[in-house]
């Protein structure tokens, strides 16, 4: 077998067989074969594309090639949650607890962020002494007695995935849907989860802009799951506008909370129940939707969900008083109005913009190397479909320092659209795939 | 400029300018810009192909990338022959000679061959003494005052191409033509023509196979030709079945002169007098192909073409002797004549067979430090059309070293289809692009 005759069977569209994959994934991971083989092959598959049983082979593959996690110890179907990615997005840290309020286990392992806010870790970081570095047994220990652990991502989890991608990032061959989907299920797999619920984002904010492509990429996972064994549904939810008002670490540390108190912003709100729903049926701790959401809005109102929340973090030696009074949590010295230019109503936020502006006052890593500002970030006022005065707020920068205060200020500016008609609000949730 | 842009740029299908494609290029032969950067462009381009100009452009940067040869010394226009390539191809030695006789300058600059047999080079070293290293003044004074010289390629021309060519080998982004195209075409303007005569192959035995490529392939060398201003014009002849009747060196010397002296194979005779019929209208030696065609048949006839090429040879040291009595070229120990297994029609000889049996008794190099037996080779003693009866010899196998030898006859016989019907025999010229 040589890597050439793989490419050129890619590039003539031929189907590859797990074998042809195994050669040419392994030979790369080990050093093997060279980068300009692999980015040559990446881009015939970015015209050929991969079909299912392709897809299903190469994520197997990735998900194979280093660490794999055993949560086997765990009792019940181990449900995990994956988003593509947008602004603002703090679902994680509102659905761990309520899913673990349900009884379902949730053995969440997250990442650091690497963009307009930190990841799912950063941000539980802002809770004063919070400790994500669990031992295994401490980690499947929690989860079996508290249904709750959220803890930073060990080991090697798919290494051929992550110098694959490092690749692709610099080839321009990022954008391929059966790469894209292989990349995301590998390392879910890879994870040890039993069961993938799936937010693909879609919109100006979010990595895949247009609808058809949010669609294919959400098939093209929950194919990959079922190919794989592990039963997968894909909620296609709206990043057009960021998500919920809070873009920055504690802010939206402190929005999850609220949103635990019943107290949250209606789309952050309403896309938690929807994806926290399709997680208790396939964790099989409610047996259809409706029975799920029930659990869900029940878990809010009788405050188990917030308990579940403190519960996590008194475990994991966080601070609990710091949830009950969120002026404990990390405040940022001054904050900044922005205001409405004009009269009428909003008729888009740009949520990529609204996100760089939040980079700029220091939420986000732009390298690996970048330190994170716990503290500050944007916090939105009005939302599409908002009337506004001229002079009215619309936003307010918290910032530690001003150095790309103007800066961010304009890029905030820059993503508001204010137009004298009332706007058609995109629907939060489009679609649901099975 | 990012090389991420340009792969992206090419991806999407639109145009690249003059500048990233220098940037590119420039970049990637100063070792700036990583191997797996241009190989993701080269499958971009696979896919999107280049258009004209920008096929114009990369030809030049390629061009320009190393040495340039000044041959601006020599008086007249200088005509360059190109073969894309094929199996007993013995069109330079007569051609060179041929054109010469004619008064057109022959400033011949050629390679070693990396294939079947040697390139032209190697085949006249089969002249005993015969010298291929001429400083550049005798080069430059030979053309001027016997109007032909053939020398080996000195200096480090095009490099980018070489670079880039070594590159796409190894990751299925050869079979482009626009790269294929500015390849060869590269190399031609650095060697420093005027105008080129390009001898596109189509066949088996070719590297474009079927008549469509090499019509592309031709139609777009003429156009760079023509947009870089050297005067281009392609024949496309077939390479179904090998060319004459010799593939090995010494076999293809004595061919060349046997055609030299009006005794050579129909279609080796009537395709040098195609090319060479344009080399001269491109050469303003004649006012056109009706008139270029009388001077080359003249030439033959009155033995001026023979005593050109006995000029050049011992103007270059060789011994003239070995071309009165061709026993004196080197010759093989042994022969085996390769009897026909039934009675019938040539139908077919597939001329990359017939290459590999010359290859296999030593005829080529597989790798660059092969050594080549000038002497050995095949001769076939029948082609397409024609008839043969059971038993009766259609090839002999020149051989010193019998360690290939069956696997060689095998080869041969394996070129050789037979059957009861006469074939249609391919046309040998196919068209001429200007």
């Amino acid at each position: 077998m040589r890597p050439y005759d793989i490419i050129k069977k890619k590039r003539e569209g031929k189907k590859l067989t797990e074998k042809e994959l195994d050669f040419l994934i392994e030979g790369y991971t080990k050093g093997e074969i060279p980068d300009y083989q692999l980015s040559a092959w990446a881009m015939a598959v970015f015209f050929q594309g991969l079909d299912e049983e392709e897809t299903a082979s190469l994520t197997e593959i990735m998900a194979q090639s280093g660490d794999t996690i055993d949560l086997s110890k765990i009792k019940g179907i181990k449900v995990d949650k994956h988003s593509t990615g947008g602004v603002g997005d703090t679902t994680t840290l509102v659905l761990a607890p309520l899913v673990a309020a349900c009884k379902a286990p949730v053995a969440k392992m997250s990442g650091r962020g690497l963009g307009h806010t930190g990841g799912t870790i950063d941000k539980l970081e802002s809770i004063p002494d919070f400790d994500v570095s669990l031992t295994q047994k401490e980690f499947i220990d929690s989860v079996n007695e508290q249904h709750i652990a959220v803890a930073g991502q060990t080991g090697d989890l798919a290494p051929a995935d992550k110098k694959l991608y490092a690749l692709r990032d610099v080839t321009a061959t990022v954008d391929s849907i059966p790469l894209i989907a292989s990349s995301i299920m590998s390392k879910k797999i890879a994870s040890g989860a039993d069961a993938i619920t799936l937010d693909v984002k879609v919109g100006s904010g979010a990595f895949m802009k247009e609808y058809e492509g949010a669609k294919e990429l959400a098939q093209t996972m929950v194919k990959i799951g079922n190919n794989v064994g592990r039963n997968t549904v894909a909620v296609i939810s709206d990043m057009d506008q960021p998500l919920g008002f809070a873009v920055g670490n504690a802010l939206e540390v402190k929005e999850a909370i609220k949103t635990l108190q019943g107290d949250g912003p209606t789309d952050l709100t309403e896309l938690c129940l929807t994806l926290g729903s399709q997680m208790l049926v396939l964790g099989e701790v409610a047996k259809d939707e409706k029975e799920a959401r029930a659990q869900l809005e029940e878990a809010i109102d009788d405050g188990s969900a917030l308990e579940k929340f403190k519960e996590m973090i008194s475990n994991q030696g966080g601070s609990v008083g710091a949830i009950e009074d969120l002026d404990l949590l990390p405040q940022a010295k001054n904050k900044l109005e922005v205001k409405a230019s004009t009269d009428g109503y909003i008729q888009r936020i740009k949520a990529e913009e609204v996100g760089i502006s939040a980079m700029m006052l220091g939420a986000g890593r732009e390298t690996k190397e970048s330190t994170i500002d716990l503290a500050v970030g944007v916090k939105l006022a009005k939302k599409v479909g908002d009337e506004v005065a001229k002079g009215e707020k619309i936003a307010t920068l918290y910032f530690n320092d001003d150095q790309q205060l103007k800066e961010a200020k304009e890029k905030l500016l820059s993503a508001y659209q204010i137009s004298s008609e009332k706007p058609e609000v995109a629907p939060l949730v489009y679609e649901v795939i099975k």
